[in-house]
């Protein structure tokens, strides 16, 4: 979506919003059927998150991080209820100081503002989650659940606000982020990086001579069916970004489809010429990577810039998930790459690719997710680990969370031999 | 839904329908088309359903949790079809006795009325299944088979006719359940009271020094999977009970959100504070609580008292757990905490948080379903249990329904330590 | 959907496809949106694909089954933009010759038209797909991916063409196949045919004495749940075929409702009837066999009729399912019963049970498609076979194709027992 006022979906919308006391017509209608639609796909997104990490995991951590994945969308939808929508779209110049509990548009009647915060509340789910998958298997749940709040509450809506808002900066200089490679996935993608390095890697990953020691997921089905889920709901994620039901959403469907498969098959391309196998991760990844870096420019790139942005998502990606294991930097499902890599990649391409658009402000909007996602996301992860202790005990972890902070198992009838395993 | 006849939305949906023969209208298409999306989405929580119920019960018994869940759907789709649907929907004062198989929508051509059909067939199929749960691990599948068939074809009609029809007695009294609170989740849920009464408990569930023996679900990510997919599902469900594709949809989306949110924090605050742990299957049964009591006013409550009725839900499910586990009644995943208690509180909060209603038509309403759920219940269970025999051999219980009534395993390549364990 | 510039519903949309240039009106813009919520319903389909055929095969091939699911979509996706569109729906008597990578739509801006690719492209992927399940556990991935990519390119918009477009020799002839009962399943299923066929059975199927060897799926619920997808899906799959958001979807929502519960009922009563046990595979078969069989007529049949078209479904993927196997064709989901077998039955089914259409016109159009999927099909995979062999190692199918064609296992930490017991 557009910064609010300028795009002509968005005017369109907002003319409704204004004339909400008025009978709405049958398009405006139209507009907030489609938007409550594409609303209940990116709700749904929620469990494709969780349905990935938990199958890219191990089984003694899957109660965790579905805790994790409901609890944040739980938690940030009361939040953004209350302070964090106000912060992201009311009016002020760095942050947003009106329209706390949506007060505006109830008072107002105002349906269609209401549906946005619907929509927006969906969003705002999704870049605290992509942070869930970075930090899995060793974050304390407490931990976790402050950081999510203060993402959904604080440091989503605050860059939201510069990016999105009518009165934002990025906004006024003419920087397009369509549907958030940027304000969610870059920014979401590069918060998880402070995590993982806060946290530091899970004990076991990284052997003494330097090696990596690949921790393979433990239900690989899950994870296939998070990844389609998550591709299904990006039709909702995009495609309700125009806020309007009209034609628009026809060229974001296609570039959807087209910049997902393109990342699909570069993925499954360069593992099959490095390896001479088919990685079925790296493809997942690959998907979800074309997804994320043509979400910046769906309704603006050409279908054929869509298909070259897509293959080279499906090239970093893969590139950069040896890349952070070089570095040390424990990210077990690769949101990193998928989401901080490729939400940068995404910014930048909308420049490369379209004529309306200027490659230097899409940069400095890059820089500016990247510097402001760093700065807030090292403090916050610092602060909540000298406050109240990021990382369970290596007990916990080697018990696995799901024994330790919740006291069951996801599997209590079917042997895991995974533990053992680690030590051999 | 409210009563058809009377509320805005309806009386513009059945404008249309009165107007079938003209020319219809884009709003009137627009009405007609969300209501198809919104039937898709009710359908998919069956699986749901079967997923939350499957990953909370054992092994052995999945394939039969998921052939009762696709035959109660099937058999009820043709049974609501054949007359259900007449008995809840047509004119008659007790019972609707016109529009048997559709006659009067497909001699009219009345497109917008098979689609109301299509809607509520999905809600009948929602109602039985409900009880599926409570049932779990022990019924015969011909027993249950037999009985969602009564209760998608008689049981469920009939108070339906009361509540939602034109000529319902409920409805006469001004008494609000806008998407079924009472009549899908009260009703099924004291229905699932019933039988869990009449079949006793699983073996091994109750020690005989009274204590409880927890028996855990065999695939927690499973249950997750189903949770998710019924609370996406539940903006088609209360979305679509609108019946309009408008304006009105926003408030319920909203609602609905806050609802489930409130309902899952509380849940997982209160086990936090009772176990120092947080309790997954708890919270996941928090946001079903939020959302069955959100559902009778989805559209009228203001969105405060939407949090209140959610976090309320969430302490109320939290204490009706073990409350039937200390009367001995065994409710494998829940379902009368969640839906008989929390379609009650749903019911009655309607009267106790907006203006419209009173509480006193909702106390009516209320200690009518439960009253006409105990009765149509205990019957119909106990008449299954003499004629066609209730619940299975402890034999087959031990060995498990998979095998003893489908000759086959969810899993067999996979080494279950379960029933083993059980003797312990 | 009906043979474009023919059926009320598509000349309303390209009327809007004519008018792009023009302000488009809201009725347009509803066609268009409840086009792209059709086509993210049938997108969501091929994860229904991949559970299923991954929950009814064996656990050490379900990396293999989701990387065959998401490389044939991929794949398929980039072909059908560059060419499989163009010769389905361009001009061109015996194949479409314009329109490639969509130029016309566009240089026009044709937004209609643009979205009209994006739901076809799902069903492109839909017909590449039905082939994975007959094929499953011993084909040659690479073989797999050139066969998904030829028929998404050559095969399925040849055959769409004469059948769809309005330039098609079958569609000249009023014949009448509304969402690919033909189109898409008879052509995959019978295609599905010729690679089970070609490939010869899975090592320990048949055994030396000539009875069949079952081999039961690692995983139900996954089945499950993707049975449901898929019926959830169909409702995108068949609504959407109208073109248009409007009252035509009910009956057709209707329809799908009543073949599908029909179908399930019959193989549920066949099953019990035979073996006095009720088998869920059969049932979840026969649901899919009634939906494959009411998509042809959907649009046409009555309500009645459509029980009987889905009762008749049920029976004869009963009847199928063993009838192949003693035919020594093994097709481990029973793909060619559903789709091959019912697709030729709802193709027949619109000259029986309506007036409007030909039975000898319908006859005809199903002869051609088994005709025309065995010489394409037997020619595909002798043809891969011979230059880049089609069937995996005998080495390799024993391990399993997760392990020799991927390097990883779908579920590393469970302990498997299958591949032993193969040889008790």
């Amino acid at each position: 979506m557009k910064k609010v006022f300028s795009s002509l979906g968005v005017f369109i919308f907002l003319s409704n919003v204004a004339s909400a006391a008025q009978a709405p017509t049958t398009q405006s209608n139209l507009n907030l059927v489609w938007l409550g639609v594409a609303s209940g796909l990116v709700m749904f997104m929620q469990v494709g998150f969780i349905a990935l990490e938990s199958g890219f995991t191990r089984a003694k951590n899957s109660v965790n991080v579905a805790t994790k994945g409901i609890l944040d969308f739980a938690v940030g939808s009361l939040i953004f209820f209350m302070f964090g929508f106000a912060f992201m779209f009311g009016k002020g110049s760095f942050i947003g100081t009106t329209n706390f509990l949506l007060s505006d548009y109830i008072t107002n009647g105002d349906n269609a503002g209401i549906m946005f915060w619907v929509f927006q509340v969906m969003f705002a789910g999704a870049a605290a989650t992509i942070v869930s998958g970075a930090v899995a298997e060793r974050i304390k749940l407490t931990g976790y659940v402050i950081a999510s709040a203060v993402i959904a509450g604080f440091i989503y809506p605050i860059f939201g606000h510069w990016a999105w808002s009518s009165d934002g900066w990025l906004a006024a200089m003419n920087f397009h982020d369509f549907a958030g490679s940027t304000v969610i996935h870059a920014l979401g993608g590069w918060l998880a990086f402070t995590g993982a390095v806060v946290l530091g890697p899970r004990f076991g990953k990284f052997k003494k001579d330097g090696t990596v020691n690949a921790i393979p997921g433990h239900n690989i089905p899950l994870a296939v069916l998070g990844t389609f889920i998550l591709w299904f709901g990006w039709y909702g994620f995009n495609g309700g970004s125009t806020l309007t039901g009209d034609g628009s959403i026809a060229i974001v469907f296609l570039n959807t489809t087209l910049g997902g498969a393109a990342g699909t098959v570069m993925a499954m391309l360069y593992s099959a010429f490095r390896t001479k196998l088919v990685d079925l991760g790296m493809t997942l990844n690959g998907a979800l990577a074309g997804l994320v870096a043509v979400t910046a420019g769906a309704d603006a790139l050409s279908p054929g810039s869509a298909i070259i942005v897509g293959l080279f998502a499906g090239l970093f990606v893969s590139l950069a998930v040896p890349f952070f294991d070089k570095l040390k930097i424990d990210d077990p499902v690769g949101a990193v790459s998928v989401h901080g890599i490729n939400g940068v990649w995404g910014t930048l391409a909308v420049g490369l690719f379209t004529k309306e658009y200027s490659f230097l402000t899409q940069l400095i909007g890059a820089v500016s997710v990247v510097t402001y996602a760093l700065i807030t996301g090292f403090i916050l992860f610092i602060l909540i680990d000298k406050i109240a202790g990021l990382r369970v005990s290596a007990e916990d972890e080697l018990i696995g969370l799901d024994k330790a902070e919740h006291g069951y198992s996801a599997y209590p009838e079917f042997q895991s031999h995974y533990t053992s395993d680690l030590f051999k």
